[in-house]
């Protein structure tokens, strides 16, 4: 495996771990806020990775092996969740994305990708050609934006809670301010 | 035990397994790389914490029971960590970290906080009056809002790998232009 693939999945190994050690059996006052006041709640967020595992990388990873740039990836609907999720528990989410994550992983180290196969292209129906290598990078950084996302509503459940100190606190003040500094 | 204490030492408990997960022995690639141009690695992060469990929280709940308002917290040295923590591994700051928070937390629970207790009110330096309940708020935040941060410099060290991604992560717009919108 090559280093950037083994540096990438190790990242995209320890978000479901992760998870479950930050929200699993969680006491229910944490997790009703979102990260911002149109954003989404930790189940939210769990959903929305659920549905990256379903289909987005992996499948757009096998399009750039089977058709390269000749067909565009196919389209990746952000809120999914919260249809397809009502009346499942956040515990149960996180079970479910981790065993999906893990069978990914396991599929995407069964192709044999070499450094020349990560730079194979496709094509992005709105970012026009990008190459797998970035395919797998965003993967990783798309864990780490969404699981942010997760300490921001976690945080925005203690707004009240911390009295004067939120103006110390940038996670608190950015929710409804994005450009606020802490004082 | 309150609720309101049970709830968050349940969070603060946690983030010693949440920083293991995501940090520990995870390739120096992702490592390197601090949350803002002017910021914080991950490294500088946990430090930060270890401070926090070293001389803030348990010893400004301490300052409240023992002297209420008539004495003012103690100060704070926020990138004490610099120095003292040169030449250290992460996953040492991180066994440490788990450590003291581990200790202060069965202190925590030693000192049998009533809901009263929780009311008592001590003197900021700069705040002025906060409550017992505000202190051990602000350190559960205080949590979420650094390791937080130590997504953005996760994130951060892949900011070219992710190549035209860019424009949708806005974990990675943010650490130039705070408020940046993902497109």
């Amino acid at each position: 495996m090559t280093d950037f693939l083994a540096e990438t999945t190790d990242l995209l190994a320890r978000t479901p771990h992760v998870l479950r050690a930050l929200l699993a059996g969680l006491p229910p006052s944490w997790l009703d806020t979102p990260d911002t006041p149109e954003g989404w709640r930790p189940r939210d967020v769990v959903g929305h990775l659920i549905s990256g595992e379903v289909d987005n990388y992996l499948s757009r990873a096998r399009r750039i092996l089977e058709s390269g740039t000749s067909r565009a990836f196919d389209g990746f609907d952000r809120v999914a969740m919260f249809d397809r999720d009502a009346g499942r528990t956040l515990d149960e989410l996180i079970e479910q994305f981790a065993e999906l994550r893990a069978a990914n992983l396991e599929t995407l180290a069964g192709l044999g990708l070499s450094d020349a196969d990560l730079d194979r292209r496709g094509l992005h129906p709105s970012l026009g050609e990008v190459s797998l290598r970035e395919l797998l990078a965003t993967w990783s950084v798309h864990d780490l934006d969404h699981v942010s996302q997760v300490y921001a509503g976690l945080a925005g459940s203690r707004d009240a809670a911390v009295g004067p100190w939120k103006v110390y606190l940038g996670i608190l003040l950015r929710r409804t301010d994005p450009a606020a500094k802490a004082g």
